[in-house]
C-alpha cells in the first residue's frame, strides 16, 4: 500500500499533499485491516461498548451504521438504557441475560463450518457467558452452550465432553475459584480462551481469585482475558474460528 | 477441674497459695487437654517446628523428650541441619523429600481403623505432601498417597477416586492454580483439608493464587490451612480421624 | 458401581446405549455420593445459595423439592426477597439475623449425639454466626451458641470454655483482627473451623485482616473457610460431626 | 470411544474387568487426545518443565522418550544443570538465551504453511521471547522474530509491521509497562497471545504491571498467559497455527 | 484478687460454688481493671461504637447506663440515626462534624492538668479529628485543636508549634499522603498517636497510603492506629495523659 | 526576607513582637512564593477542590475571592452542587464534562507563547482530560486537544503527531492499560505529564493498572500524577510552560 | 526561644547576621527539643540505625559521641559488622539476640520508677523483643520480660498477668497471626505499643498479617509501629514511661 | 519532514523505493527528534541501562559510541562489572555511590544557566540521589545537592530552602515514608520530580509506601517517577531545565 502511494506520487498521479493526507489517515495507511475486512464481508457487526455511553450518543452511532446496512451489537447495556434506545430505534432486540442490544441490518451472515463451545461453571456466570455467546453469534459463528458444568460436579462436564471436543475453540467462563478452564484444558486438544468472572464473595476479590487461577493453570493451551470480559473471550475465539475456516 | 480445686480449698486439703499456683499454671487449669492427652497415650509424638531453630536448641529439646520415651517429629529441617543433629542423636531418621526428622522412642503407636488420603497435584508439590504424610504417620495414622493427579489430567484422579472415597478425610495438596481440592470435593463425601503450596511462578505470587482458589471453592466441605503448611493439613486430618475412631 | 454396569452389559442386561447414558449421568457414575446419601436419609436439607438468584427461580427450585418432601434451606436471602417468596410459599420461615429461609417438609431429622459449638467474637459477627448455626440445625445437628466472647475480654470466653470443650467441633466466627480461633484453638482439643467475617473498617480490608490472622494461627487444628462463609463453616463441622456419629 | 468399549463388552470382545481398566486409565478413556495425537504424528516433541527437577530425573524421562524416537524439549534449564544432563546425553543441544535443551530424534517434523511472529519489546525480554521461539520451532512451526520493537520507539515496529501482519498469529512479549500487545493488536487482524515478563524494577512488581496492562488492553483479539511463560505463549500460538493448517 | 477469693474459701467465708462463680465472671476475676476503674471515678464515659447498631439497641444500652448516672459517648452515628435516638432520649447532644452523641449524666468530670493536642492536616480530615477531640473531652481531658496545618504549607504548622510542644501527647490526623506525623514528630518531644484517614482518591486506596506513610515514619516516637479511628487515637492519648497526671 | 526583618528589628523599625508575628505567619516567612506570585499577576486563578466541600462553604470562599477580583476555578463539582452555587453566584459558568465551575473576574490573563498538548486515549477519559484542559486555560495557557488517539489505533495518533511535537509539554491522559504516554514519549522530545484514569473494569483495579504502566514506562521523560488527577497534570504542565515563557 | 532571639537583636546583643544563623540552624531554632533534652541529662544514649551503614561510618560517628561521653546504642548490626567495629572500639558490647552494640560512656543513667513490660509471643520473635528490651535499658529504664506467652497457650500469659499489669506500659511483640496485643489489651489498663514481626511463612506475607491484626484490634489502648521495629516500640514506651516519672 | 519526502518524490529527486525506505526507518520518519537533537549538540551523552547487560555487550556499545566522539553514561553498574569494563576501556570513570560509569569524549558540554536541586531525605537514599546527580551532570547541567534534609528534622531543610528555591526544578528523593516532596512542594514555586526509593523495611514494601505518599501529595506541582529511578528523575528535570534555557 505504501509502495503504491509512493509510486503514484512519482507518476504524478497523486500530489504530495494528497499523499500526505492518505498516509496520515486510517484507511490509507492500511493500519486497520480488520475494519476494512469487515466492510467487505456483509454481515459483520460493528460492536459498541455501551457502558458509560449516553443513550443519545449510542443512537447517533447506530444511525450512522444503519445507513451502511451493517449489523450492530451493543454490549453492557442496562435494561433502562435499552428502553430509551429502543424507543428511537425499535429494530433493536434486547437480550436480558447478556445485556446486549442487536440489530440485524444485513442477512448475509458468515458461513462458517463448525462451532465454538461456550462452557460455563455456574448459573451466576451466565451474563458473562451469554455476552460471549451473543457476540460470537453476532459475528455469524455457531455457538454451542455447555452451562452449569463447574468442577465441583465433574460428571456434569464429562457428560458433554465429546461435544465440547469437537468445537474449534472453547470459551470457558468461571467465577469463584475459576478452576474450570484447567479441567477442560486437560480434556480437549483445541485452544481455550478463559474468562474469569467477578462472581463470588470474600476472598474472591471481585474476580482476582479466578483470574489468578486461570493464569496459573497447569494445563497448556489456555490464554486469559480480563475479568467479566465475555466480549473479549468471544472475539478471540471468533478470530481463531475464522482462521479455521479461511485456510 | 476448677470445682475440684475450690472444694479442696474449702476442705482444707489445699492451701490458698497452692491453689493459686495450680490455677495459674498450665496443667492445673486444664487449659491444655491436648497435651495432657498426649502423655496418657504412649506413641504420640512431640512435634518441633525446625525452621529458624539452632541445631543445639533442637538437640536439647529432643534429649528432654527422649527421657520421657516420647516419639519425636521435627519438621522443616534442611539436610545440613539434620546432619548436625544426627551426629549427636543418631537415632533420628531423616526423610529428604519431607525434610523431617523422626525418632521412634515408643512402639505403642495408635491403633486407628481406616486411613487418611493424601492427594497431591504435581511432583513439585511432593515436599509439602510428604510433610503431611510423615506427620500423620508419626501420629500413628495410616496414610494412602495419591500423587500427581492434577486437574489438567482428570483421568489420573478418576483412576483412584474409589480408594480416595473410602478414606475418613483427605488432605489435598496443590500449587499453581490450586484447583484440585474443588474437583476432589465434588467427588467425595468426607471433609477435605486443602493445603496450597508456593509451587509456581509469575502471577502465582508464592502460593497466593492457590490459596485464593481453595478459599473460593464452589465445592462444599473444604477448609484451608496456610501456604505450604503440610503439617497443619495433616494435624487437622488426624484430629478428624481420631474422632472417627473415638466414637 | 462401574464394575456393576460393565458386568450387566456383558450379561446383556444392559444395552451399550443405556450403559453409556448411565455412565454419562450423575447418579449412575456415582460421582456424587453425598447427594445420594442425602436422599436416603430423610431430614437432610437441600441448600440453595440465594444471593443473585431471582425469587421466581428460587420458588421453582423449592417447589421441585417440596414434591420430594425434602427440607429446604436457602441462605443469603434479603428480607425483601423473602417476602416475595413467602407470598407464594407460606410454609417457609424467615430468620432475620441469619438471612435464611427454612421449610420443614420432613420430620425425620438426624439423631446425632453431641453438639457443635458456634463461637463468635462480637455482636456484629452475628449474621455470619447465625448462618452457621441455622445451617447446622437444618442438617439436624444440635448447636450451642457462645456469642460475644472476643479476645479483648478473655474472661468472657473462660466462663464458657468447659462447655465449648465438650463439643465435637467448633465453628469460630470473628471479624476485625480475627484472633479468636487462635485462642480457642489453644484451649480445646477438637478441630476448629475458623470463619473470618468482613466486620471492621479501615485496614481490615473487608475481612482480609481476619482471614490472614486465621491462616497464620500459631495454634494447631484450625482450618479456614472464605470470608463471611457461615454456611461453609457449618457444613465442614457437620461433616465432622457426622463422622463422630457414624463410627 | 466410550461407545466402542461398551459395544465390545456387549459383544463379549472385552471382559468387564478389562473394560473397567480401560475406562479408568488414560489412553482408554481418550481423555488426552492431545497426547494421543502427538504419538501419531512423528516429530512432535515431548516437553519437560525443567525448573525444580533433578538432573537425574530429567535424564530418566529423556531416556524413556529417546526409545520412542520422540523429539524432546526441556524448558527452564540452567547452564549448570544442562552440563550435567549433556554429560550423560550428549545429543542434547543447549540454547543459552532461551535456557532450553532440545534433542532431535525424529526428522519428520511438521510441514506447516505460514509462520508465527514472535514480537518482543526489549533486549531484556529475550529469554522469554526465545523460550517461545524455540518451543514453536520444536513443534515444527516456522517462526519469524521481531525483537527490540518496544512502544517507546514506535517507528521500529512500523518498519516491520507488514511482515508481522502476514503471520497466522503473533506472540507478543513485553516487560516493564507491557504496552506492546495493545499497539500490535491495533495494527494486525490475527490473534495475539500476550506474554508479560518480569523485566523491570520498582513498581513493576515482578511483572504484575505488564500483566495488568495486557489484561486491560483496549485492543481486541488479545489474550494473556502467565508472567514469563514463553512456552505457554508459543503453545497457544502453535495450537492456532495447527488449526490454520488443518482446515 | 485471686488470693483473696481463695483465702475466703479457706476461711469458709465463701462456698466453692460462689467462688467458682466469682472466678468465672468478669468483675470477680478482675480482668477488667479499666472498666472497674471507670465506675469508681464518676465522670468517665461509657463508649458505644454506633456503626451497625440498631437505634433501638443503642437506646436500650443507653437507658441502662443512665440509671448508673454515667456519661455516655456514642461514636459513628449518622444524623438520621441520631434523630431517632434523640426522640426517645432528648438529653443526648449530637455533634455533626464528629458524628457523635454525648449525654452528660455526671458533673464530676476528670480534673487533669495539661492538654492533648489534636493536630489535623486538612479540612476534609475534620470528622476524624473531631471524633478524637470529642472522645478526649468526654473523658474529661482538655483538648487544643490545631487544624488545617498540613505539610504542603509548613509555615502554618510552625505558627503553632510552641503550643503543640507544651501538650502531653499529640493525636495527629492526616489523609492523602499522611506526612504530618513525621513532621510533627521531628518538632516535639512527646509521644504522637498517628491516625490515618481515608481522605483522598486514586492511589490513596481508602487510607492505605496514609497508613503506610505513618508506619514508615523516619521520626521516632510515633505509633499508629487504624484508618479513620479517631476514637482509638484519642483513647491512647487519654491513657498517656492519665499517666502524666497519676504519677 | 528573613535578613530584612532582622535588620529592621536591629534598627528599631520593628518590635520583637511584631517580628515574631511576621515570622510566624504565612506571608512574612515568605514560605509561599507561589501564592504571592499569583497575586502580583492578575488573571491567575484561585483553585478550590470542590469534592467533599459544602456548597455554602464554597460560596463563602468564592465571595472572598471575588472581592479581590481574582478568577476562580472550582474542580470536582457535581451538576447538583453547581446549581446550588450558581443560584447565589450566577457569574459562575459550569462545564459538564470537566465538572468545573469558572468565574472570570479579571480580564488580564497570562500572555504566554506556545501551547500545552492534552492527549487523551479514549472518550471515557474525557472528564479527566477536560479537567486538565480547563485548569490550564484558567491559568491563561493555550491548550490544544488531541482526543481519542489510543494506542489500539496508532494511526490516529500519527495523524496529529507533528502538532503534538510543537507543544511545550504534553499532558497524556489514559485509562485501561494506560500505554499512551509510552508511545507519545517515544515520539516527542518535550516533557510528558502522565495522568492515569480509573476508566476500565476487572483487572484494571480502579486505575492501578494504568498507574503502574505509566510508572514503568520504558520511554524517558515521563512523570506521573495520581489517578484521575487532571488538575495535577495540568498544574505541572503550566509550571513548565511558565518556565518556557519566563526565561 | 524565638522571642528571646528577637529581643536580643532589638537590644543589640545579637547582630542580624548572627540571629539569622541561629534561626536557620538546628539548635537555635529549638526545633529539636528531644536532642537538646538528651544532652542535658547524662546517660541518655545516641542511637544509630546500623543497617546499611558501613563499619567505618559507624566508627566515625561513635568516636564523635565518645568525646561527648555519651552512651551509644547501635541497632541492626550483624555479628560480622560488629566484629569489625569492636576491633577498633573494644569498649562496645555486642548482644547476639538483639543484634545491638552498646557502649556505656556515662554512669549517670536515668533513675526512673517502675518498669516497662516486654511481652513476646514466640521464641522466634526474640530478636525483635530483645531489640526493644536493649533499647529501653539503654535509655535507663527497667524492663521485665514476659516471653513465649502466645495466645495459643493463653494459660502461660495468665500466669504472669498480674506482673504485666503493674507495668507503666507494655511493648507487645508478635509475629504469625499477631493476636497477642489484643488479648493483653483486654487484660491491662495501661497503653500497649504493638510490634508486629515478620516471623511466619506463607500467607503471613512478611509480617503483613500480624500488622493488620494489630491495627484492627478490637481492644482499646493499642497503637502500632512498623514490622520488626523493636527499637520504635521501645522508644514510644520510654517516652510514656518518662511522662509517668516526670509528673 | 513527511511533506518534504513526498515533494522530493514528486520532483523525481527521490525514487519511490528510497522514499519507502526512508519512511520505514527511524531517522527518516523523524520519529526520534530527541536522538537527532542529541547528535547535533556535541556533549550530550548516550545513556546505557547497565543492569542485566553483559560486560562484553556494554563494551561493544561503548566502542561504537566512542567512534562518534559521544560522551557515555552507564547506570546501574556494579563495581565488579565496572572492573571488567574498565580493563578494556580504561577511559571510563566509576562512581561508587551512584554506581555509574562515565566517559568524557567531547568537551563541548551544554552551557546552561541556572541549576537543578537534588534534595534527598536520608543518607541511605544517596545511591538514588547520586544516580540523579550524575545523570544531570552528564547532560551538562549544574546540580546542587541538598542531602540528609528529611522531614523528621524540618530545620535542616529550612536552613537551605532559599537556595533550593532558586533552582529551575527540584528532584526530591526519599524512601521510608516519602514525605519530603510534599514539604518541599509547599515551600517552592517550581516543578518537583519526586523519586521514591526502596529504602526502608517492614510495611515499606520495597518503596511502595514512599511511592503512594508521593502520588497522594497534597502539594501541587509534584510528579512522580518509578521507585529508585534516579536516572528518570534527572532526565525529566533536565528536559525542563533545557526548556528554561531554550526560550
Amino acid at each position: 500500500m505504501l509502495e503504491e502511494i509512493l509510486r503514484k506520487v512519482a507518476d504524478g498521479e497523486l500530489s504530495p499533499d494528497k499523499a500526505k493526507e492518505k498516509l496520515a489517515t486510517f484507511e490509507n495507511l492500511g493500519f486497520a485491516k480488520v475494519d476494512h475486512h469487515r466492510k467487505k464481508r456483509q454481515g459483520f457487526p460493528e460492536v459498541i461498548f455501551g457502558e458509560g455511553k449516553e443513550p443519545s450518543h449510542i443512537i447517533d452511532i447506530s444511525r450512522a451504521m444503519m445507513v451502511k446496512k451493517e449489523n450492530i451489537l451493543i454490549t453492557r447495556v442496562t435494561y433502562e438504557k435499552a428502553q430509551v434506545i429502543m424507543e428511537q430505534l425499535p429494530d433493536f432486540q434486547y437480550d436480558h441475560t447478556s445485556r446486549t442490544l442487536f440489530m440485524q441490518n444485513s442477512l448475509d451472515s458468515g458461513h462458517y463450518k463448525g462451532y465454538i463451545a461456550i462452557v460455563c461453571a455456574g448459573t451466576s456466570d451466565l451474563p458473562v457467558a451469554e455476552e460471549a455467546a451473543k457476540t460470537a453469534e453476532a459475528f455469524g459463528v455457531e455457538v454451542r452452550r455447555f452451562y452449569d458444568v463447574g468442577v465441583a460436579g465433574i460428571h456434569r462436564l464429562m457428560a458433554h465432553i465429546d461435544e465440547i471436543r469437537e468445537a474449534t475453540v472453547s470459551v470457558v467462563v468461571a467465577g469463584m475459584e475459576g478452576a474450570l478452564p484447567s479441567v477442560v484444558g486437560g480434556l480437549v486438544s483445541h485452544p481455550i480462551i478463559a474468562v474469569p468472572t467477578s462472581v463470588g464473595y470474600g476472598a474472591n476479590f471481585q474476580g482476582l481469585s479466578a483470574l489468578l487461577t486461570m493464569l496459573n493453570s497447569c494445563a497448556s493451551g489456555i490464554s486469559v482475558v480480563n475479568i467479566d470480559n465475555g466480549f473479549g473471550g468471544a472475539y478471540n475465539a471468533v478470530m481463531i474460528h475464522r482462521i479455521a475456516n479461511q485456510s
